[in-house]
């Protein structure tokens, strides 16, 4: 089975998802520069799960260079990833309508949680198909950012209820963390050609 | 005719069905863990379509993995099909919101039916076209699975009015019973390449 | 340049289209079948809607599929197109809404007027890229089913105001008339290949 | 890594944006002429959006198509000019509801030279990338659009202020220029394979 379609339609779903979160700014009813300061949590949780959605995205299309074949296993997984990637929206309006309260906050560490967990998942089927001595396998490596990230969610759900500021830069942190996107695979690539 | 614009459009259209339903989460007022409890049934009916569309993308999949050609009949045949899963988030909705009370939940049923025998004549007219001695119809062969997905849900419209619970139960079973893709056709497509 | 990604982001526009309509299908407030009844005429031309922009996809599929090359000015004429199939889903709700009254029913022709235009013209261009002895252009032909169907919507038009119920009835029966897909295409090509 | 999926990506998110913009007509609870008047502003708005959002699909498929590679770099400078352009829709909303207000003319204004200096950085990690010396670079040359493109945003932001007619007026022009589409690189890569 190719990997074609389930890249087109894992690109599809996480197009929707980025730009139906721009439904949630809601236009204000005056015209003044006031009127949009109640927007600027909003739009700050906005710009985090837009980046954070633009890294799955990234590290999706990297991780699935490397691969050549799917099965019926992998198409469920990558849905499992997509499921919690499709809670994201929720969380993000969530987040910003309550000026980044408490549980708000915590609930959206818990879907970025989820998230990274699926991926983790999706990445272990991943290689379970390709094998452990296959270019994936090697670029993946002990896959040090993916376990860090998921030690920051861990500890910034619970430290929500007490300082919501440091959780809420603990994603920022794992978001600036990932933005230099995963050089691992395209480097494996590049040694295995030579 | 090619197949690819048509399998490109039923994953835009499937995409954008999986990923829209997430709008009616509606976001709590409130900012505690109290303001999330009514949104428990909207969850779950939207995990549950969330399964049923994944499960109709994957079978999608493998259908026109073993279609060569596709013709006027059979993009018609695919819209209808497209038609009726588009009314899935309509009665994802309403039976969260009614918190899975008796018409919703019929209700729902009787777009899974619909659907159900909407995909039934899409495999019908691909089998039309490729001839009944092709990959596809072998692989197909009597459909166990399908007919006993449009058993469950007759069975299960009617009993909502008696028990919605033992209905819904009902389509969490038929979605269980296809979580495991359709294998036939990948095995049937292995068998002829040998 | 490549007709890809022009059928891409055609696919794309109207995908979206076919499934945002739906989320105009409010979700009633009680659970009982009464309670469905107001979403009548709404349901009523989010069919309609459904089967014209099928049509349209369909017809699309298929013009394209005869051609080689697009420039700038087939990317705008087919922008165009696009842009009058997107006002479709405004006046579907307006149509629906006020259960078919005479002015919403009087623009419901007029957007089907100037997307069958919009058409028109984009089916000029793709003659004018490739030549007036070319498979597309014998294969349009006089245009019988294009021309009958501007006719129509420009007799539905004013009808609405006197006669609703009959200018509803038209742009069914041209729904009807486009349903059979345009084998004309499809025939002129079997022919120049053999 | 291919531009395949990068392309895909952008156009499921332009052509996603493109059609969320008619979300925000809506429907009116009149079925009168008269009815539709408030609806102007919002409408005029929307026909400019969808126009610049052509604009840059049109412009985005030529950069693209004289491009071979992409890398990580490439990929988040696309992503930075697609969250510019994910915010159009809302200035087009809060610019049409408020019948072209001086603020929300600003803030569109704000959003297009965003998007316009996002674009320019793209084409910059394009260049960089593909050699000074590249089909893409020469075709660029000096980009006197781009250029006094961003010259009349920088000119209609603060203009808005004083004389809110004059701004938007400029922001038509400059969409009119733009209108012809990016012919340099068509001609650059005609003459290259001569």
């Amino acid at each position: 089975m190719t990997k074609g379609r389930m890249e087109a339609f894992s690109d599809g779903v996480i197009a929707i998802l980025i730009t139906i979160m721009v439904l949630e700014l809601k236009v204000p009813h005056g015209a003044d520069l006031a009127d949009l300061r109640p927007l600027g949590p909003v739009l700050l949780s906005y710009v985090l799960s837009f980046v954070y959605l633009g890294i799955y995205w990234n590290n999706h299309h990297h991780l699935l260079h490397a691969v050549r074949h799917v099965d019926g296993r992998i198409l469920w997984a990558n849905l499992h990833l997509l499921f919690w990637l499709s809670l994201l929206p929720f969380v993000t309006h969530w987040t910003g309508e309550t000026a980044f309260a408490a549980v708000p906050v915590a609930a959206y560490g818990g879907v970025l949680l989820l998230a990274g967990v699926a991926y983790w998942v999706l990445v272990r089927a991943l290689i379970a198909r390709e094998g452990r001595d296959s270019v994936l396998a090697s670029a993946i490596g002990s896959d040090f950012k993916g376990n860090i990230s998921i030690v920051a969610y861990l500890v910034a759900i619970p430290l929500a209820f007490v300082e919501r500021r440091i959780a809420s830069g603990l994603y920022v942190a794992v978001a600036i963390l990932w933005l230099v996107p995963d050089r691992r695979i395209e480097r494996a690539l590049a040694e295995r050609r030579e």
